[in-house]
Order: C-alpha cells, then sequence, then structure tokens
C-alpha cells in the first residue's frame, strides 16, 4: 500500500482548469501593465542571505525559508551548534517579497536601465508561516514600481495602471482610499503625542476599522498614552465625519478634515493625484482616509489601498518608500510602488474558460489505429482549433463533464472508418455547472 | 561606497528586452501544446527532502539546493555534526527537474485526472551545478508527458506537438533522432556483451558522435570488455552505414540494420511511429538510431531527440519510462515525455520584439504638469496602443535608442500646451541594431 502523498505543506499544485485561469488573469495583467508602459523583470527565486536579511523586509525576513549552504562538513555544524545558529549554514534564502529583489536588481543594473524605470514582477514570494485559509506558504504577487521619479506622476501612473487592470479583469468600481505618511505623523503632532509614542498609538489607530472610534479611543487610554493627546484626538472624531464619510480628494475636503496646518505639501500632492485622475476620466473613487496607516515601516509619503464594495478586504495597496531602492547603492532613490494581491482576486473573477474559441474532444475506441487518429487530430490543429484525443470509457458522461471543465466546447465520437475532420460529427459540450 | 551588488552565483536577472521574448516564446510553447490537446499544471517549486531523494533523479539528487528546517535548535545541529549528516537538516529542497514533482503530483491527483492525462509543465528547476557558459543554477524546463498510454499514440502526439512547437518558433526542417532502450539492449546482446557490462558499454557507445566508430572500439578494448563481442560490434561497424548514414523509419530499413531477430516488437512499434507522422504529414525528418543511448537510466522503451541542421546541439529530447510516474503509487503505470530545451533554443529564436503594435513613447519636460501627462496617456491607452512617458534628458539618443531596443516604435514631443493625443506628431523609431 502506497501512504497518501501530497505537496509540501501549505504549498498548493494547480491542477488544469485552475492553471489556465491563473495563466489567463495573469495574460491579463501583464497585457495592461504593458500598454501602460510598464516593463516586467525576473529575478531568480533565491537572494543572498546577507541580502534578505539586510533590515528590507520587515517582520517577512523572520519568516524566510533558508537554502543551506552546498558541501557543509561536519565541522562547520559542529560550530553552528556551539553558537547556537543555525543561520550560519544558509548562504541563499527563498525571497519573502519582489520588494527586497526589486532593490537588489536596481543596485546590479542602474546604469542599463532608464532614468525613469517602471517595473513589472510577477512571481512567487514564500513565507514560512502557519498555512491557514487563505494564507499559503507559496504564493504570487504581482508589483509594479516606478523608481527614479520623485513627483506624483508615479503615484498617479501606478494608481491609474492598477485601476486599468481591475477594471479589465471585471472588477470596474473599486473605491481608493489614500493618505500620505507625513499627515499621519502631522495629525499625531497637532493632537499632542509624543514622537517616541507614535508607533504604539499606529498600532492602534490601524484597528479603527475593527474597533471603531470608541475601542480606539479606549486601547489608546488603556495603554496610558499621553491623556491630553487621547482626549484632542477624540474631540476629532467627536466633530469630524472623516471617519464615518467618504472625504473626497480635493485641497478643500482634504484640508478641512485635518487639524489646521497639517502637512501642506502632502495635502497639496494628494489633491493633484485626484484631480489627475479625474481629469484623465480614470474610473474609480478616491477618498481621503487620515486614518490609513498600511503596516510597513517603510513608506515615506502617500499610501493607498484599493477596495470594491462587494468585497470586506483590499485588493491591494502600496506607497511611496523613498529611503529603500537605493540602500544596496548607498544612495536615496525616489520609489513608488503598488500590489495587486492576486491570491485575493483570482477567486473573484469570473472567467468564462476558453471563451471564443472552439475546442474539440474526439473521443475514440480503444482498437483505433494511431497513426488514424493523428492524421485527424492534425486536420483540427491546421484549423487552428484545440483538439485533445480521448479513449472512449464505458460511461461517457464523465468524460465529456470533464472536458467541458476544462474548457472544451464540442465533441466528436470517431468512427471506426473516420479520416477525414470535415466527416465527423461535431456535437456542443454542456457548460459545467 | 556601495560595494558591487548581482545575483546569486551562476543565477540570472533578466531585463525587460530579455524577459518581453522570454515571455512570447513561452506563450507559443503555451498555446501549441494546448492546441494539442496538453493541459498545464504547476507544483510548488519545492518538494519534501525524501521524495526528492528516492532514487527518481539519478545524479541531478546530489545537485539539490536543501531548504533548511524551520526552528532548528542547537541540539539538532550538534545531533547533526556527530553524525556528519547536514542532510538531516533539510526538510524540502528547490526541485532539481520536473519529473520527480510531476510522479508526486499524479500521486497526489490520479483521482481528478483523465485516464490518460496529457500534461505540460513550464517551470525553473535549480541544480547546483559549477556555473559555467550556457549552464545555469536556476533555468526553466519545457516538459510535456503522457501517463496513462502504453502505447505508440503516447509517442505520436509527443512528437507532432514538439515539432509544431518548433516549427511555429521559426526552427522548422529539424531531425528526430530515435531509438529504443529495448533495441539497444537487444543489439549488446546480440553482440554477445556480458548482461554486467552493458552500463559500462552504453557509456561508451554514447561517445559515438565524438570519437567515431573507432574511437568507441578502442575504448571497450581498452576496458577490458569481453573481446569476442568488442570484434562482433567492430565487423558490424564496417559492414553497415547506419553509423554514417540517415536509416528512414520504416519496419524494413530499421530491420535492416540491425543483427538479426533483434527486438522485432520494438521495431514494429518504431516503424509504426514513422508511418504516423508521414501520413499525418508532419514536418521534419524521422531517422533510426541505434546507438543513441540518452543518459537516465529511467528509460525503459524509445528514446529520442531533436536536431536541427543549423546547430551541434538536441534541441531537445525524451523518452518512454514506464517504471517511474506510479512509484509513489507503488503501482507501475506507463508514461512518456518530451523536453524542449528552452534555454538552449531561446538564443536561436529570432524574436521582433512587439512587432505589429503601435507602442509610442512620449518625452516630455521635467515640469510637464502630471495630469496634462496623463490625460495624454490615458488617449493612447484607451486607442489600445502601448504607451510610455520618458523625462527629456540633455541628449534625446540614448533615451530614443532605448526605447526602441525595449520594443517601441514611435516617439513623440510633447508640447507646453499639447492636451490631445491627435495633435501630437509621431516619428518612427528606427529599429536597433
Amino acid at each position: 500500500m502506497a501512504t497518501p502523498v501530497s505537496a509540501p505543506r501549505g504549498m498548493r499544485d494547480f491542477l488544469p482548469a485552475d492553471k489556465a485561469k491563473r495563466e489567463r488573469v495573469l495574460g491579463v495583467i501583464r497585457s495592461t501593465y504593458a500598454a501602460h508602459g510598464f516593463d516586467e523583470i525576473e529575478t531568480p527565486v533565491v537572494e543572498d542571505f546577507d541580502r534578505l536579511h539586510a533590515g528590507l523586509g520587515g517582520d517577512n525576513e523572520k519568516l524566510a525559508f533558508n537554502v543551506m549552504k552546498r558541501g557543509l562538513a561536519a565541522s562547520d555544524l559542529a560550530e553552528a551548534a556551539a553558537t547556537d545558529d543555525p543561520d550560519a549554514l544558509a548562504d541563499l534564502g527563498l525571497r519573502f517579497d519582489l520588494t527586497v529583489p526589486l532593490a537588489r536588481f536596481y543596485a546590479t543594473h542602474r546604469a542599463a536601465l532608464p532614468q525613469v524605470f517602471r517595473a513589472v514582477q510577477i512571481a512567487p514570494v514564500w513565507r514560512a508561516e502557519r498555512p491557514q485559509k487563505g494564507r499559503y506558504r507559496q504564493f504570487v504577487q504581482c508589483d509594479i514600481d516606478i523608481i527614479g521619479e520623485a513627483g506624483i506622476l508615479a503615484e498617479i501612473e501606478l494608481l491609474t495602471a492598477t485601476l486599468a487592470t481591475l477594471d479589465t479583469l471585471g472588477l470596474a468600481g473599486c473605491r481608493i482610499r489614500i493618505n500620505d505618511r507625513r499627515i499621519l505623523f502631522g495629525v499625531l503632532d497637532a493632537f499632542g503625542f509624543a514622537a517616541d509614542e507614535h508607533s504604539s498609538v499606529l498600532i492602534t489607530v490601524d484597528k479603527l476599522d475593527k474597533v471603531g472610534t470608541g475601542g480606539v479611543i479606549d486601547e489608546l487610554r488603556s495603554k496610558g498614552t499621553t491623556p491630553a493627546a487621547v482626549d484632542a484626538l477624540a474631540a476629532y472624531f467627536e466633530q469630524t465625519s472623516v471617519t464615518a464619510e467618504a472625504t473626497p480628494l480635493t485641497a478643500t475636503t482634504v484640508a478641512a478634515a485635518l487639524p489646521e496646518g497639517v502637512a501642506p505639501d502632502a495635502v497639496t500632492a494628494l489633491a493633484s493625484i485626484g484631480t489627475a485622475l479625474e481629469t484623465a476620466g480614470v474610473r474609480g473613487e478616491l477618498v481621503f482616509d487620515p486614518f490609513l496607516v498600511r503596516g510597513m515601516g517603510y513608506y515615506t509619503g502617500t499610501i493607498f489601498e484599493i477596495e470594491h464594495p462587494d468585497f470586506s478586504f483590499s485588493l491591494g495597496g502600496g506607497g511611496r518608500y523613498d529611503g529603500m531602492i537605493g540602500r544596496f547603492l548607498g544612495e536615496q532613490v525616489p520609489a513608488c510602488g503598488f500590489s495587486i494581491g492576486f491570491e485575493r482576486i483570482i477567486d473573484l473573477i469570473d472567467d468564462p474558460a476558453g471563451a471564443g474559441t472552439r475546442s474539440i474532444v474526439l473521443v475514440h475506441d480503444k482498437a483505433a489505429e494511431p497513426e488514424r487518429l493523428l492524421a485527424l487530430k492534425t486536420q483540427f490543429v491546421d484549423r487552428g482549433e484545440r483538439v485533445r484525443l480521448e479513449r472512449r470509457t464505458k460511461n461517457l458522461a464523465p468524460l465529456l463533464d470533464r472536458a467541458a471543465a476544462s474548457g472544451f466546447t464540442h465533441f466528436a465520437l470517431v468512427g471506426r472508418d473516420a479520416t477525414r475532420a470535415d466527416d465527423l460529427e461535431l456535437k456542443e459540450l454542456s457548460a459545467p455547472e
């Protein structure tokens, strides 16, 4: 008896129907980003251990799968045991995101890249997380990044390309929540939070969606945060409707939603982004959210998240992270990025398999001569049709059901003497339920 | 000063022009295989350590990159040091081929797959080889396999689909060298080589291309192989033209090229394959090569290699390996596969970047308003054209050269007041040299 065999823990195989859908959706994403002037690049799935652990990956660094050095000797193992440092045995690691590899790629190839580089990366990443529903140890990320553009043209192009992609995928009508880290910190300062409280306050504010304004105030008080600042925030929550209603992205509305004088440059920039997208007729609503935090510490300016009215989770997000891409170069290089949550959206997309093209299953007897079957198959292929030979099973229904689920549209029973494709009677397969 | 930064040793980054070409070529391969009725699947890049080291991978098992267990303690390290067994610290490994994962996939999902399963896998594999020109530690394999078909229909469909793919890629006029392991061993038996000499004799015979018949005989003699058998082989080399001329794949010519009575079933099968491809009008020459060996020990029947008259190396190869796919199931499952050498052919393919579609670079001043640029860009995108914004550099030539190399066909200088795409004067970019 064979024992049960499965893919490694927390990782997935993709069977034909799923794989075909993923490739079709990735094809749409690729071609839309290409149309918007982005260039796809690819890096190896592993990076040198030291690059992955240079502090650019935040908490994800702890989740890296490490690849062992080749040719380890007993002395290496003894040394690692003596210092209790398994990491000393690794010289490579599977990437946990596409941003660290992008920074490394940019440092390696900068001379060959345009001054403003618009990159697409569509590729798997690996994280040793505890496997749970909807969270996998290998998953695909779709990132676009604009490197070398300090102005809001970067944000504008990223948002436009992303909205166009989601639109093409049938996820029209998205709402973008947008904020700026400078506004976030400006607001905290205005209320009187101490600088060393900022991180802790942001962790709490990030829960606004879940616990509401009351919950945020309660948690801040229980943490012992500066009482006067918490009072000021509570008063602000009571006076404004910013957390309850969508604030349009204009200079007036953004400024009105904030304590006076907070981050005027950032306010102007956000308003200009709103104006540009509206002028260009980009579909999708932009709203200002002064309490949008986003977890990663590396953001330095605008931050954004995309939501869809039909779904409770975000479809993607990103922001400006000017301090990071130049790290391996020892320089400050402006950069802004956007990531679509591919594994989240793939299940939301309605994808009529093989729509538009006729594809045919030829059902034949076991005894049919191979050369005759090939000759028949070749005639269909030459017509530009997809065709598959299937040996007849006792019960035809499961065979045809599976063919329909794989995107085949027609079938024909191959008679004993059939040699011409035109002589076969094609019947439509009923669509799978 | 930053230190030089590069991709991990022996691995490659792909810049935009190369990445785009690779994706286009992979797209052609994918769609041709799909037209021929093959289904693409995907497995995780890592497999459980024990699966990778179950003896299905031959010498490649030694080249596996091992992934360390998570949460290793000093005691684990001490134990590994005591037994001098670094492998005890790994529970996963990067796959070194696509065949071991296919066997694992088939064992996991057999119930959901058709009785005869035609699989495509297009994916990277990793081998810790000494890096050298043209040999990389991460490279893409393109495999098709037919599982569950014991008859020659499998070989016929694999060869047809592969030749069609190469033809579509502009590599028409290929020659297939074909043999059968049963013929190979039958010939050795007929000449009187002892069964325990077979492996050693095959290693020498495999050098026929390089050292000629004289070199093979010399090496066999110097190895001390059964003298009478070597004499018989030498006489055979002198009597036949099989090594000098192409033997067509018919029952008469194949039988005539062999000592009498060798593997009659295999001879019939080869001839039928030849007839079927000829009847169907498949382009490409098939020749019988009784000394085609192919290295991997797991082949059990037909073996084949594809050559192109313009190139000295094979473009791909494969064969029947009935004993392997069922290993994790503990069953005998017939299987036959073909692999295109993607990293070899990618450089041979002439690929006019972006042929057929107009794509435009809009060159603008640094001071141009972002919202106006976006509005212009959007008009081109809406027309279905690829468009990229490029900030004007002092010297325009390098910018335009790089755009042409990236596949852009036209450019326009964006004036200070331009707001309509129709008002821009598009100029053709000269093709890169």
